[in-house]
């Protein structure tokens, strides 16, 4: 899928919503419990009920990595049952990966070959060479973590050096080892006025945002400074979304929760793309 | 396992070297191909014909996830078949994780609750919550990347600020996370003359040292500017042993690589610690 694909279903769904499977084992609604891949059945039932308020989903792979080979194959027949039932969804495998450039080309493998994902978060500590392995697949993207929603984003992601923070030199480099179309951004949604300084080096990419919702960020800034040309946001909600009720009907109240955000972004669509919607 | 046993089996051993087992699906000898899990089978003679000659095991997950969940299981095996029959030996998740930390606790969960690993390597570009979920298990340790081997090392790591290099900042930021028996740090070989400078910033930590052999290291350099009062280096080959020799035989050239580098260091163990030994 390309940014204009992309960007052409954000405009016929009225939403930039990206859904994330953070499918915590111990979590599951005891209604799911005794069928044979409750991990499975769990995500069939969210992706069931929120596919229409969303343009992407995201499984992140530590959810399912805690129960072994057992959880690969959740998570595999789940981006399968997505890619299936909903080809045009686009599937970010959130696995923040990357190694030496032998290597990532075999992470690469796993989710572009293996599992028929078309994204997957890639940690940029490692450079250039850890990263382009991700590039090479047509229609496939990288989404490079470049300044993230969480308290550790401190630590290191500011470092400043002649005016120039971490998390803009990852930006300034790494946006020469590929286009708008094969990287985009992992940005914290919970400072979203710093959403303005990565848009002034980083115009056109797509920008994945976490930290909507249990996080705390706020959609309406997100929007108001992260918005470009081409919509050019995926702004994810996982826990809020998937583990807003416990019932029986969890499901139900996923769609409620997707809707809700969904309808957000359909005000923030309209004010920015009226005559295309 | 604490620092002191570490350093006790490096001296009983007299080696500190780690064996890699990026054991990459295409490159299995043809003799293991018709086995029921050759990446299992292959590790398995591996492991035995270099054991005696190793103080940790190291493989790389990318090469059992490109395989789904048949070579999460081979992994699987593999660690247990370790601790199982040579319970000293130190295991490495090779797994660049770091999300998070509500989802650095699940990969946590996956390499030492699932899987009996020792250490698993993480990324620390996402900061302190990271990485601190790694080191809530007694006895299991954090392996931080600081400065990688790999020619994209050279895109970030080097970022300075005030004198202080991005890989410098991450060694005296992170030591304060957790003590010298719960986190070692990746130092690439390939930039030997570079431990004198990690050397000023972390004396007491054990470094694991990947880039000898096929990245081109210098062994002899390594322990020369690395090595401190409890050795503090486990130094890793991981092609250059696992894939010296493709025929029936893989196994015995394996080990005598592996015995070639032990009989190195066992000379520069002796020049450091002739009383001990």
């Amino acid at each position: 899928m390309n940014s204009a694909e992309l960007f052409s279903n954000i405009l016929r769904k009225k939403s930039f919503l990206c859904v994330g499977l953070d499918t915590e084992p111990e979590k599951l609604p005891s209604c799911v419990k005794n069928n044979h891949d409750p991990v499975f059945e769990f995500n069939r039932r969210i992706i069931d009920a929120t596919a229409q308020y969303t343009v992407a989903f995201k499984p992140n792979f530590a959810f399912y990595e805690c129960q072994g080979s057992r959880g690969w194959n959740s998570l595999k027949k789940s981006v399968e049952y997505i890619k299936e039932y909903y080809p045009d969804i686009f599937i970010i495998a959130d696995a923040k990966r990357g190694d030496i450039g032998n290597t990532s080309k075999m992470y690469a493998k796993a989710v572009f070959d293996d599992m028929p994902f078309d994204a997957v978060t890639v940690a940029p500590y490692m450079g250039e060479d850890s990263v382009t392995p991700f590039l090479s697949y047509a229609g496939k993207w990288a989404i490079i973590l470049a300044l993230t929603s969480n308290k550790g984003a401190d630590d290191f992601q500011y470092h400043t050096a002649i005016n120039e923070r971490l998390f803009e030199k990852v930006l300034n480099v790494s946006q020469k080892w590929g286009t708008p179309d094969n990287i985009m951004y992992v940005i914290g949604a919970t400072r979203a006025e710093m959403l303005t300084d990565v848009r002034k080096i980083v115009p056109d990419h797509f920008l994945l945002v976490p930290g909507v919702g249990a996080q705390g960020g706020s959609l309406a800034e997100v929007a108001k400074y992260g918005m470009n040309g081409k919509c050019g946001l995926l702004v994810n909600s996982s826990r809020g979304i998937i583990f807003a009720d416990g019932s029986n009907d969890f499901d139900l109240m996923a769609g409620k929760k997707a809707r809700e955000l969904q309808e957000e972004m359909s005000v923030y669509l309209g004010e920015h793309f009226q005559s295309l919607l």
